[in-house]
């Protein structure tokens, strides 16, 4: 064990999702889990599944229990990160599991978010190819602060960036609609996450471009050098406590060709452990990315429609957040990226 | 009770559906339901829910068991009905819940089904609006042959038909994303099919435009007025018994404003009795639907997408399926339309 | 119509379903829906599955609002019937749906739920058979009270009243475990009760004989005959929105045969229009009984463990609460037992 | 890597968990996976979680392709795993988890199973207590034949071995209702285990003590001291795709207090490092071991029923069937019994 670990809001989902994985990485030693209304609790009433942190207590979220540790993982709702990172300025890495230090424009974060900016962080989305012919990882190599990329973003950025990046579809008039476990919206106790609301039914939510993951879609697209990019983004909530199905489509660009189209999705993601293109004709379940730190994606064109159309799984809570927050770690800290992270699924 | 009732693949979800609507009918009488593998049993013993029929028992699915009634309902694979309708010249009305009838292009039939076509029927989908602006209710009074619309299909076209009548969005590049149900794939033995696999999962199926719905969403779009159709469908199995919530946009078209986009779709479906739009910022939950005979959308205009985004719920077995033939039925008998459907939703 | 009909706490999930219900019942008029949170809204905005009330607008809970209707249904919280129920004394019949008159042991209620006793009225358990050789419906003729049962203990009830009163089974010691749906717990905003939570997931709640069902369920089986009776009860909440299947089993009466055991349910329910013992060998679904007022009970003789086991299912929602009530209100009033109550289940 | 590993029927549930242990267990290779109906295909394709054995194609199961490993697992439908052990007396160790080895009586085994038994293997649920004081464990270390406990027969096993070690409760009239998952019934082609069927429902199966599993909980409870042993066995399919929930009862033994019952189950599993007993008042979740080899014990004293009960949960694909053949292998190899095996759920 190398590096000593706290972990800010660690009674969430985000913040067990982390600890499970965890447990399984040789280079670090969980010290310090905090929260806010389940302080002074032990671990296991918040997460009764994390039988290997029986010894470990709920503290205050304070800056004074936070510091001192090699790494800190914010898992906090928005709004809650920006102020409390300024002030573990010790810390060897602060990783934002949050919305805080996702966008690079201000001005955005002002609309969608209306809090106060505090800046953005170097992007934990590794696999993300870059308008340049590089992938983000580059730019994990040694940094002392991460943002973690919002679960939705992740997946819909994924699935278009290579097309984009290639120039095989357009960037304007990207049309996304991702099926999505009730668990990315947290613990939050509102009718809607209600099992009874659930269960049995489904049900759209933030619809009509008002919904913040849009910007940070546009931006990591706008990375990969689309220009002009535009995305019609609508989550729906389904009866599966996590995962994400994303159904991303957009406009083939003119002339191009079926293998030209599969070939730039085959070219990007060819020696990623982490990220797979399907073969033709096969598409993921949510099933096969469950618990594992994987995204699955399937590719079609449809000739009618003139619009690639491509079908993205991952666990919101994995490859979504825990385990993007531990893979740009193992980047940051010089340590083999896979380092503790499953890439089996949990199926059924 | 004034109408004979038979109902061919009555062991099926769609027949058991038209059985359980058919019980608080106050004008048929089912008296022969058939079946192929399960003939020789009691109804009950395939739909241990429809307890009011405890005496009816499944006979094979012959002309001659079919032959002598008012009304026949087909609700068979696509394929089986053709042939065993021609057959049935007596009837007062013959329903078709399968496809074999829908498409009026023999042409579109060869290429999505690769099988024999027999010519196409009235299509109940009663509140379609077409571009002469009236309705297909028009056409199915006193008629004696009705195609029952797919239950994705209908979805997708009372989501957007209003617009395109109205000229406020483009009839080209539409997408549509559902989350849909297993049932609607009917008590097939496939292994994709299992509780084991889709609880806690979801997965795409027929991705890339080959899917059958396709050419019939168009043949409606076209008949609202639509020119240039084209749209791209993905349906998404997700682990709810029934029910489909599709998302369904279109480009805004030139110059047009928010308020010119909710007026059409508040025109379309004002006086309906079984489609409401909902009031501007509300959405609907598929629970909102099941059971009942009701279509609920909610609508948005993404301005930085420049896309209308409708969301719709229906119940793929009622709205979808039996409900519609019922409907349908009512109006080619001339018995009130609404008669024995039910408009709320057993929810949660 | 014939009568005027308010329901207190009818933004809930028990006063939604008796809304569902009352709209295919042609006596009842409702006139009044009241709240607590929700008072001032549209009742729609509650329940929007509810199409058929569209005009109806939620209003405060309060005898001033609830006075002056022929019948008031109260689904509200337990210890809020009480008073309320006190002041409307002018009604022909309240119909209590919460548990405030169901016990007619003062210190039962005391020591069980903890509040003051407001007393019992007559049970709204029809087929209850009882000691007497009689039911409980005879019991229900012209009352203008009704204290409406759990739905739990309905389903526990009914599954071994009939071998306690043929004396085919012991009274002592019986076991009951019951797959239950969350609803049965209401809209409230409990971690246990999210979503992400139940999804994938079940529990066991109030384990150990604390449960408040506990001394009702010994009150009718006493009823039914018994002497000493016990139980030991543990509801296991389930991922299902709605629906109860119980599995309750009792010892064997010494010497008696598989004929008489079987005989004393097919005596029992012989000529129930809502509650059916099924042929031997076959055991109910719970989608059976979705939705409408039916109870289904399988029967076996487990020979080796000299225990009768039956397992019980019907929809917690109606049955267990709306559809009793309705079913109790009819046979208060006069009206047709059946009248308006739905037998077949909305299944798959 | 010390060990080499074949798995005959890896394209199953069982089968496939296992591999998605082994991937984490540093002291097994596999080299062959074998299938019927799917032979000759890639794993992934009945596998597509099983992103870490990309490379590997299923072959036919014969003796020929599963001779010459070190390590043996058998996940074969029952009465298939017979003849083919025979056929692999050159292996250093066969580990069955089918049921062809499980019961000790040839007589037991020809009445519930009806086909030819091949004798009994040491039992591989380590945790048994016995009625010597010992544990089951000590009967693995060394051997080269395992067979591996049924995931109910598991649950009850554990809940209730404790007890009847203790004399704290009778050996008669245990009484166990189960909510299981349908993974439990393999990915088995059966109208009752399609997902429409089960989405919204629940059902029991195998009522009335004809189930295979209850006389290996007898043999069990028989080896934990319980003489006169008889239980009443109900499982009940629920919507979760895996997992087990036992709710298992016993009555109190003669004059026995609460602190020496909970004690009986505190020694038990102290020490344990897989199956814990919950804190008083708390009972677990089915999530709380999704994934994970770890069962939790809940219990409560019944005052009022004189019954013990006991509330058990354990994922029946790890715990119940893999994760237990895999601990078994670790104690039969002298390797660390805990080793490769994760003890932290996968939840929400």
């Amino acid at each position: 064990m190398t590096y000593s670990v706290a972990i800010a809001g660690a009674s969430g989902y985000a913040g067990g999702e982390i600890l499970r994985l965890l447990a399984s990485h040789p280079e670090f030693e969980v010290r310090t889990v905090t929260a806010h209304a389940n302080a002074g609790q032990p671990l296991l009433a918040a997460h009764p599944h994390l039988r290997s942190y029986a010894g470990l207590t709920l503290v205050d979220t304070t800056v004074e229990n936070l510091r001192g540790h090699d790494v800190v993982f914010l898992a906090l709702p928005h709004g809650k990160s920006g102020e409390l990172a300024d002030a573990l300025s010790d810390a060897r890495l602060v990783v934002d599991c949050g919305a805080d230090h996702r966008l690079t424009s201000g001005a955005d974060w002002e609309r969608f978010y209306r809090s106060e900016w505090f800046g953005s962080w170097p992007y934990g989305l590794p696999e993300l190819i870059l308008g340049s012919g590089g992938k983000q990882r580059d730019a994990l190599a040694g940094v002392n602060r991460i943002a973690v990329p919002g679960c939705n973003v992740t997946a819909v950025s994924l699935a278009l960036a290579p097309g984009i990046r290639a120039g095989v579809i357009r960037a304007a008039d990207l049309v996304a609609v991702l099926a999505v476990g009730p668990s990315g919206a947290g613990k939050s106790l509102r009718t809607d996450l209600l099992a009874s609301e659930l269960l049995g039914s489904a049900h759209a939510y933030g619809v009509g471009g008002v919904h913040r993951h849009v910007p940070e879609i546009v931006q990591n697209l706008t990375l990969a050098g689309g220009e002009g990019v535009s995305v019609s983004f609508t989550p729906v909530l389904v009866p599966m406590a996590r995962g994400i199905l994303a159904t991303s489509t957009a406009r083939l660009a003119p002339g191009v060709g079926a293998a030209d189209v599969r070939s730039a999705w085959e070219l990007a993601y060819a020696d990623e452990p982490f990220v797979h293109l399907l073969p033709e004709g096969r598409f993921p379940n949510v099933s096969d990315a469950l618990g594992a730190n994987t995204a699955l994606i399937g590719l079609a064109i449809d000739e009618d429609a003139e619009r690639v159309v491509t079908v993205t799984v991952l666990d919101n809570l994995v490859k979504g957040t825990a385990g993007a927050a531990i893979q740009s770690t193992n980047l940051a800290l010089g340590l083999p990226e896979t380092l503790g992270l499953p890439v089996n699924g949990v199926a059924p």
